[in-house]
């Protein structure tokens, strides 16, 4: 299978600064593999088969029913899934059933703007729509909320009976209200494995089960982050992807550069700069320490954010995601050959301006002395997406022991939703 | 008309901070006038009675033969469009007629990812799509070459004389290579005056044709510039929201705060924080100076970058975006009343959680003392964006002055261009 590679030539690091943190490195390594049996999410490409048989055949049942999956989640239950979709399907893939292949329309719904719930409420057909709710908590305000009104809307158009064949919920086995109005409800319930946070959770039903119900083939998404596994034990420690990408940044971040953006040349990879922003800014951001993640696109923000990126301050990584092959072509017509601006891309394709364009942007950031990185996928295939998010998510845990903080807590979100209980009047708030 | 309020209480700037640059404020002021002529982008909510009515003209002829409109731009002429479009019409807008009014579908291709082209390319119609060329110079790379792939198929599929149609190319009225095309080929067209920027372009016919095209009133969106322009000119530059703007945001810059964070709590508004990062990453960062754009939702990225935002490095400013009434309500039903960390949602509306949200995270970061401004709009139509697109472009200028920079050109951008035409063998590279 094909492997996804890192290229950190253009970091302008010196071998004697990863020397310099060695002790810390190895400590890092160590207190990887000690705490292994607490990170839970690690072992998610191996330990699903029962969970992904039931995924499958709840799949086989309900898509002939439905037209629409619309996802009640936010954070970790929205942006896998939305970056898991956007690379494997097309961007046009809710407008036209040619991508879908009857496949259900995938509406995530991770704001609580009343405008657009409404608008789409007002367009799905109930009796031909399974509504997916995810909280591990059960306690989500913003998703609890979405789920109490499409609730009140199911019972009141196909009646409670029938409702409940609408609603699967994706929580914890355990604790919190969801899995008991699950229970008490009877809805079809798919479970977070204790251990494994919101942001790390791509890999459980979380993000399983939209893939699924999107024709997203999920045993060869846990594969390819099970060989991403193996390639992260590699014990030369910048030979092993997550770990030359979190001491990287690591050291980046010691040099007080405080923005890491993320570029990927196709559109199909635009929304992974989105999952990795949660993950590396909520997982590393904490006690006045962590770097703010950046997303961009390529080519779209040449015409945007490279001016600021080669000619502002030197205060940013750059870490390109490319495709070698994107395996499709778009030839540009010989037109215009009397005009030198223009003339000189007919004849070629659309491909092959697009890697060009990120060739010239890294060459464009090295030459102003600017640390860029590039991640190369072969294709954008299952495989090495599910490869991209075991990589990213080991480098994330990596960088929190470099930095010495717990990359697995959110204590900084409190503040803000104490205060709006308080609103609300929450009882003990 | 109601006008956009600014609220900067909470960036914790003592008075004598904005007097010990007073100096350079009048500086600034001194050459905003002096310049006023030079900036072409600051007249066009006077200066295009006639524009607009070829706009409404040409828009009222085709409106009727078309189900879509293609944008073929990049940068400038990209994100206004598609920020207008978001925040007026339905999130849903292209997926059903019902969002639209029998206006045609909207596609802006920023990029040149050739599966998103060939997908698009495959579910429009070329009888019934109209095709926007937007490039000032007649040289942006990708949009020529778009341009080049959809006129090949155009006069394939329709024949050259039907082509013709079905192209309307907004450019410079006398350089570059589009306008002899248009010329030659006989396309409509429309003309970004001299002296206005791509990403200062969105009050031109750039940001005013799609908006005609999809129902927006551009006379309002005009006069609320207009009026915005007013406010502009406050000689008491603390009530005169731009310089506000700009004076904090450079005090911050001064600070070391090298990050600013827009965050609209409406998903309508969520693209103007595309369009802002363009504007003041790219007009701004140049010199070794510059402030990098981040693009935040609430509450989505409640629960992805602020626990960054208010545990990390006091390294940013959060611009939150909130819109005072948001017209549109969706109770959330009285349900699980015995269970008190969700019954408490109950009775209220989405709107109000929303809302709460917003306020609760401002309050979380000002507790954090992390400096957080906001920019309200009383209501979302085109009067209150016309305000805002404009006074973001004064704002812009305004801290171009202040920081002594030219906020107009982009010469950091050269050198990737420069290499993609040496890729492609263009002649005198």
């Amino acid at each position: 299978m094909e492997k996804i590679m890192l290229n950190f030539n253009n970091m302008g690091v010196a071998q004697s600064e990863i020397a310099g943190i060695g002790d810390k490195i190895a400590d890092a390594v160590k207190a990887m593999g000690d705490k292994r049996s607490k990170m839970a999410w690690r072992d998610l490409p191996y330990n699903q088969d029962a969970v992904v048989c039931d995924i499958l055949e709840y799949a086989e049942e309900m898509l002939p029913k439905i037209k629409s999956l619309v996802v009640l989640g936010i954070g970790g239950s929205a942006l896998g899934p939305i970056a898991l979709q956007q690379a494997l399907r097309s961007q046009f893939y809710n407008l036209h059933n040619q991508f879908r292949d009857d496949f259900p329309q995938l509406f995530v719904l991770d704001n609580i703007d009343p405008a657009t719930m409404l608008d789409l409420l007002a367009v799905i057909d109930p009796e031909t729509t399974l509504f997916s709710v995810v909280s591990k908590s059960g306690a989500t305000s913003e998703t609890m909320a979405q789920f109490m009104i499409v609730k009140g809307l199911l019972e009141r158009e196909l009646g409670a009976e029938k409702a409940r064949r609408h609603i699967v919920c994706t929580t914890d086995a355990e604790n919190g209200n969801l899995i008991k109005i699950a229970r008490t409800e009877g809805y079809k319930t798919f479970y977070i494995p204790s251990g494994v946070g919101g942001r790390f959770s791509q890999l459980c039903p979380v993000g399983l089960l939209p893939a699924a119900f999107t024709g997203v083939d999920i045993k060869a998404l846990l594969a390819g982050a099970a060989d991403m596994d193996k390639m992260c034990q590699n014990a030369d420690y910048m030979a092993n992807p997550a770990c030359a990408f979190a001491i990287l940044h690591y050291l980046a971040m010691k040099q007080g550069k405080n923005i890491t953006v993320m570029m990927p040349y196709t559109d199909k990879l635009k929304f992974m700069a989105d999952w990795f922003a949660q993950l590396w800014g909520e997982s590393l951001g904490k006690e006045g320490m962590g770097q703010t993640p950046v997303k961009a696109l390529g080519t779209t923000d040449q015409h945007s954010q490279v001016q600021l990126y080669v000619d502002g301050p030197d205060d940013k990584i750059v870490v390109f995601l490319g495709v070698e092959d994107l395996d499709v072509y778009l030839q540009i017509p010989e037109d215009f050959t009397d005009m030198p601006s223009i003339g000189f891309l007919g004849g070629n394709t659309l491909d092959e301006l697009l890697q060009a364009s990120q060739k010239a942007t890294e060459y464009a950031l090295t030459k102003a002395g600017r640390a860029n990185m590039t991640i190369t996928l072969p294709v954008i295939d299952e495989h090495t997406m599910g490869q991209l998010f075991y990589m990213l998510e080991v480098a994330t845990a990596f960088a929190g022991e470099l930095m010495g903080i717990n990359a697995f807590d959110q204590p900084g979100v409190e503040e803000g939703k104490n205060a709006v209980y308080r609103h609300f009047g929450r009882p003990g708030y």
